[in-house]
C-alpha cells in the first residue's frame, strides 16, 4: 500500500503541505527526453491558485529538478523534482489538530496514522502535494506530443453550468492548453466563473466535472483483466484530491441507452479504422481501440468553507463547531485540470512503456 | 502490464472461452480460512445465465481447488481454482475471425496481440473468465463476514427503471444476496425484468447501474496517494466486463452541489463517530472513514445483439454487416453483481491485509 | 509477500506435492511464440529423477497447457500450465506431521501457516513444484534461442569433484543441453557419480555447485539499483530448493584479487567489444555488457537422507530421533539444473521484455 | 524495471555524484517511529571515507529529512531524505566521457542510456548514492533494534586476511557497530589495513568478504518461492557496488559437505527451539527459523586503480590506454559494511512489515 504508481514508470509523491519540501520521482523515464523548463512552469500556473476565485495563498511553486537529467535531456535514472515549501502558515491549522474538517482527511489520517500524522494544512494530503505531480507530468506530455499524442481537459459542467462537447479534437486541445480557466464556451466560462464567485461569497464552493480527452494513442495498449486502461487510468485519477467519480465514454448513461445505440459501429474512413459513434471513450475490452480516449472526472465542492459545520473533537471525543478561517479556494475544478492532464499523462506513458519499452518515449 | 491484481493478496486471471479451462490463483491469503464450497457454489449461481433474460449457454461451471487446500482450510500458499470449459460452440464463432463484433474487444485483441488471440467466443476476453473470478472471491467474501465485514450489490438502474436506495445495510445486504435477481424492491425487479425482455425480444439489449454496500471496514485503510480506497476499488472494478464508470457516495451529483450540502457533518453517535450524510462514500483522502462504503457502477448494454450493424472485416480490410448468431445475454447487469461483489472482496481484503498483516482474516 | 515474481513479465508457481495438481502461470508473455512441446518435454526429463543415483518416485509429470495458447502460439494472454499428482504415496510422510526434518521446511512451514500447511512430501515447499516452473522455463527458453540468447547448465563440483571450464561457450552449451547429467568432462561425470552412489549406499547425500552461462544477451540489460541483472537473477535462483549461495563471475574469489587482476581490460576485436577477462561475469552496475553472463550456485546435499537424525516433535514439544523412510534423492544437483536453466530463461526474457517491450520475444 | 525495492515497504534512490542531490524516499514505514538523528549520523559515519584507507573526497554528507517526519516520529507517509552534493571536482572526470574505467559502468550505462548517461563521477552508478541508502537503513535499524532484532556486518576476509567467527551474537554486533574497521579480531584488523595500504602504495586495490548477522528475527517470515528469505536479501544485496556473490550458512561450502555433515539438529533448549549447528543461515525454505541469518557477500576490488590499464575509447571507437587521476579508495569493504547492513534492515524490516502489518515496527 504506496504513495507509488505505475508499471514500467513509476511515480512516487513525498511531502506536507507545511514541510520543508514536497516532490516527486519519476522512475523507468526513457533517457534522451527534452526538458522543456518553460512547459513545466505553464503547467504549474494552471494549477496555481490566481484571481479571486482561488485561495489566497500564492505558493511560489518552483520546482527544482535534483537529478536524472543532464545537459538538458532525461538521463534514463530517476528523476526527482523537489518545490521547497514557503508561504506556510501553520497557526492557522492550530485547531485542526482537535476538529476533523468536514469532508476532508483530518479524522481517516487521524485513525491510520494514529495521531503521528503531520495535521498541518492537510499534510501529506494536501492538494499541495499535486504541484510535483504536476510538474512530473509535465515533462511526460511534453514527450508524449512528440509522438503525438496530445491530452487536453475542460470544464464540463461547474455547479449545473455546462461547456459544450469537444468538436474537433486537435484544435480544442490546444485551445484548453492556453488557456488559464479551461472551458471551451467563453459565455459559458463566464457564467461558471459566476457560480464560483456567488458560492465564494456565500462562504461556500462548488464542484464540477472535467472532461478528457486523448487523443492519437494506438490501438493495443492495456490490458484485458486489471490493468485495462481504464482500470489504470482510473487508479491514478482518484488521487487528484476530491474526485469522486470517472466514467469513459457514454459512461453512467449507458445506463438508458439500448446495445443498438451504445455500440459503436466500425467502418474504414481514408484507410483508418473508426468508430461512428465513441459511446466506449476510444477503449474496448481495456484496451486502446484508436479512437480519442474520453473519460469523465467528478470534483466535489472544496470542503473547505467558512459556513458554520458540526462536526467532532477528536482529541477531546466530543462534538463540535467548526468554524474555519483562513485562505481556501471556493473552487479548484479549475486548478485540478492541470492534475487530471498530469495523471493521464503519466498513465498513458506507462501504458505506451510497458507495451512498447522503455526507449519508446525518446526523441 | 498483468492479469494480475493486489497488494499484499494478489488474484491472477487465466483462461480463455473455448479453451481448456479458466482459473484463477489466489496468492498471499491467510492460512486457517474455511472453505465452504456451499458459499461458493451459491456465488457461482449468482453469475450462471438463467431463465429467459440470459444466453442459453449453460455452463456447469463446476469449479475445482486444486492447490493451497488442505483438511478444508486454507493453507496460506497459492490457491488456484480452476474451472474446465464444456459448453462450447466453436464453429458459432468463426465469423468472429474476420468480422469485429462492435464495442466488443474483437478489433483491440488483434491489435495487441496481432492475429494470435484465441477469437473464439471472445477468448482471454470473454465474461466467462469471470466464473473464476467469483469462485476466489467467494472464498474472501466469506472470511471478511467472519470480521463483520458484509458486501452488498443491487441493480439500481437497469435501463432507465430504478430501485430504493439502500435502508437498513445488515437487512439488505443480507436480503440482496439472496436473490437471483438482486433488486430491494420487487416492483422494481419485475419491471426492469420486463425491460430486459422487451429488449430480447427486438433483439436488443440493456444495461443499467450497480450499487455496492461494504459495511464494517474499519476506519484508516487505504493510502492518500495512488492506493487509495477508491483508486484501488476502481482499478479493479473496470475488470468487470462492460463498466464504464464508477462514482462513489454522491459521486457525479457532486457538480450539481454545494460544499455545505456535500460535507458530511460528523457527529459521536452511542459513542461512535458516524457522519450524518454519506456522500463521501465512506471515504475521505482515500481512507476509509468507518462509515458505509458506497459506489455504484455503471454497466453498458451488452454489446452482442442480433440486428443487423456495421462494422468491419479486418481480415480482408473492408466494410462489412454483422448478423449475430448464436447465444447471446440481453442484459448481463444481474449477473454482473457477483462479479462486483467478488472484486470488491478481493480489494477489500487485500488493503485490510496489507494494514494488518496475513493473518488478518484467519478465523 | 508473494510466489510471483518478475517485472514485465510474471510467474506465479501453485500446488503442493500431494495435492491435486501444481502448475504455473506466465503472465506478460508476448504473442506468436511457437510451443515446442517435444522441447518442453525434453527439459522435464531433465529435471526427472532417473537411475540409481535419484528418488524412486517415478512422476510422469504430463504437463498440459490449458489456456494461453492457440493454434501452437502464444496468444499473448496468460498461460497456465497444469501438471497433475499421481505417484503420491501419503502414508509415507505422516511422521513429518511431528517429526520436523532437518534442514527441509517442516518446522519453518508450521511456524509461517500455524499449523494448516499441507506437509505431506513437503507440500507447497516440495522440489516436485519445480516441474510447473521447468516447463514454462521451457517456453521462454526456446523463444530466447531463436532471438540468439542461449543458456547452458554444468555440475562445476559435486562433493569436491570437479568438472573442467566452459571453453567454447555455444558447442558446450549445446552439448550440456543434451546431456541427462550436465558434466562437460566425461571422466568428473563419472566421479561424481561415483560419490554420489557411495553417498547412497551409506544412506547419506551430497551436493555441489552449478555453473551457468547465458550467452547473446545485449550489453545495456539491467538496472543500476536494486533491479540489477545480478540482483533480479539472485532474486529468482534462490527458489531453487537447496540453493544456498550464488556467485557472479569470479565471485569469492574477488578476495583474493587486487584491482589490476579483477579488472576485465576492454578491447575492440573484430569489430566488438569484448573483455579480455570476465570476472565481472558480464556485468557492470548491475547492467549486462555483452559477454557471457556467468554464475555459479551452490546447492546443498539433500537434506533427506536415511542416517538417524536428532530434531524436535513439534506436536508433542519434545526432542526427538527421526529415522527416515520412503523415496529420496541422494543428489539432486543433476536434476536442480533444469530448474536454474528455466529460472534464467525466465528472469533474462522477464528484463529484456522491460527493456524492449512485449514483443520483443515474438518470432 | 526500476530503482525501487520492496514488497510493503519500498525504497527509491535518486541522484547522481555530481549532480545536485542524492536522496532516498522510504514509503510504507510504519507512523510512530522516532527519529534518531545522531545514530543516523553515525551510520553515515561509518560509510565515510577516512584516513589513509579511503579517497580523499570529503563529502559532508549533511542528510536532511525533507518530509514524513513531524515532531521527531515518522508519520507514516513517505519519507525523503535528500542528501546535497558540494566537494565535486566535475573536471577530473571528463575523460570517463570517452574511456570506459574497466569493471565500472562506463560502458554499460553508455549501452543501456545511449549517451544521455550522466557520466561524471559514476553518475546514477557512484557509490555516493548509498549515502541516501545507509541514511533510510539507519532509521529501520533503530526501529528493529527496538523490537529486539540487531544487525551487524564484519570483514571476514580481506585480500586473504581473515577475521575470526562470529562468537557471542549480542556482544559482537555491539562491537562492530561502534567500530569505524569492522573487525572482531584486532590483530586480524591490523594486517588487513596493512594490505590495503600495501595495496594503495602500488596504485592497486583489494577486495574481501564481509559476512553479516541478524539476529531477534522470527521463525515464520518469508515466502517458500519467489519472495524467499534470501531471494529478498540477495535482491537487495547486488545493489552494495562491488558485491559479485552471496552466500547463506555455510553456502559454498556445502558442495564439499555431506547430508549428515550439513543438516542441523535441531533440539528444544531452555524451552526454545534452536538447531545445533546453522548450516542453513537461520533459513529453511525461504522462510526464517528463529536461528541467526548469516551471510556473506564477495566485494570485488575497488576498480579505480591508478595502475595504467588497457580499455576502450567508445566515442572514437578505438582502443585506447587509461590512466586514471583523481581521489579513489584502495578499498571500500570497510564503507560497504554500512551499506550492507542498511539493505539488510530494509529488507528485514519490510518482510516482517508484509507479514505483521504496517505497524509492526511502531515503538
Amino acid at each position: 500500500m504506496k504513495n507509488t504508481f505505475g508499471i514500467a514508470l513509476s511515480i512516487t509523491l513525498f511531502g506536507e503541505s507545511h514541510g520543508t519540501a514536497i516532490g516527486a520521482v519519476l522512475d523507468g523515464i526513457a533517457p534522451g527526453i527534452k526538458i522543456d523548463e518553460e512547459y513545466i512552469e505553464e503547467k504549474l500556473a494552471q494549477r496555481k491558485p490566481k484571481g479571486k476565485i482561488s485561495t489566497k495563498r500564492r505558493e511560489p511553486d518552483k520546482s527544482e529538478i535534483v537529478s536524472g537529467v543532464f545537459n538538458g535531456y532525461t538521463t534514463g535514472s530517476p528523476l526527482c523534482i523537489v518545490i521547497k515549501n514557503q508561504d506556510t502558515k501553520s497557526k492557522d491549522y492550530e485547531e485542526v489538530a482537535r476538529l476533523a474538517r468536514p469532508s476532508h482527511a483530518d479524522f481517516t489520517a487521524f485513525c491510520k496514522y494514529e495521531g503521528f500524522e503531520d495535521y498541518r494544512g492537510g499534510g501529506h494530503f494536501s492538494g499541495r502535494i499535486t504541484a510535483a505531480l504536476v510538474a512530473s507530468g509535465a515533462i511526460l506530455m511534453k514527450a508524449l506530443e512528440n509522438k503525438g499524442i496530445y491530452i487536453g481537459t475542460h470544464i464540463k459542467n461547474c455547479h449545473g453550468v455546462c461547456d459544450q462537447n469537444f468538436d474537433k479534437y486537435r484544435d480544442d486541445i490546444e485551445a484548453l492548453n492556453s488557456l488559464e480557466f479551461p472551458v471551451l464556451n467563453q459565455d459559458a466560462a463566464q457564467k461558471m466563473k459566476d457560480e464560483i464567485l456567488k458560492a465564494a461569497s456565500e462562504g461556500d464552493s462548488v464542484g464540477g466535472i472535467l472532461e478528457t480527452a486523448v487523443i492519437g494513442v494506438p490501438a493495443g495498449v492495456g490490458e484485458p483483466w486489471f490493468d485495462t486502461f481504464e482500470g489504470m487510468l482510473s487508479h491514478g485519477i482518484f488521487s487528484v484530491p476530491a474526485v469522486k467519480g470517472i466514467e469513459f465514454g457514454a459512461g453512467f448513461d449507458m445506463a438508458y441507452m439500448k446495445g443498438s445505440e451504445a455500440n459503436d459501429a466500425m467502418r474504414y474512413k481514408d484507410g483508418e479504422i473508426v468508430t461512428e459513434t465513441n459511446n466506449n471513450g476510444g477503449i474496448n475490452g481495456g484496451i486502446s481501440n484508436g479512437m480519442p480516449i474520453i473519460f469523465r472526472t467528478a470534483i466535489k465542492p472544496t470542503p473547505s468553507i467558512f459556513k458554520s459545520q458540526q462536526t467532532i473533537d477528536f482529541k477531546n471525543k466530543e462534538n463540535a463547531t467548526l468554524n474555519l478561517k483562513g485562505r481556501h479556494d471556493p473552487a479548484i475544478i479549475h486548478r485540478a485540470r492541470a492534475v487530471v492532464d498530469a495523471i493521464t499523462a503519466f498513465t498513458v506513458a506507462d501504458l505506451l512503456t510497458a507495451r512498447f519499452g522503455t526507449d519508446f518515449l525518446k526523441e
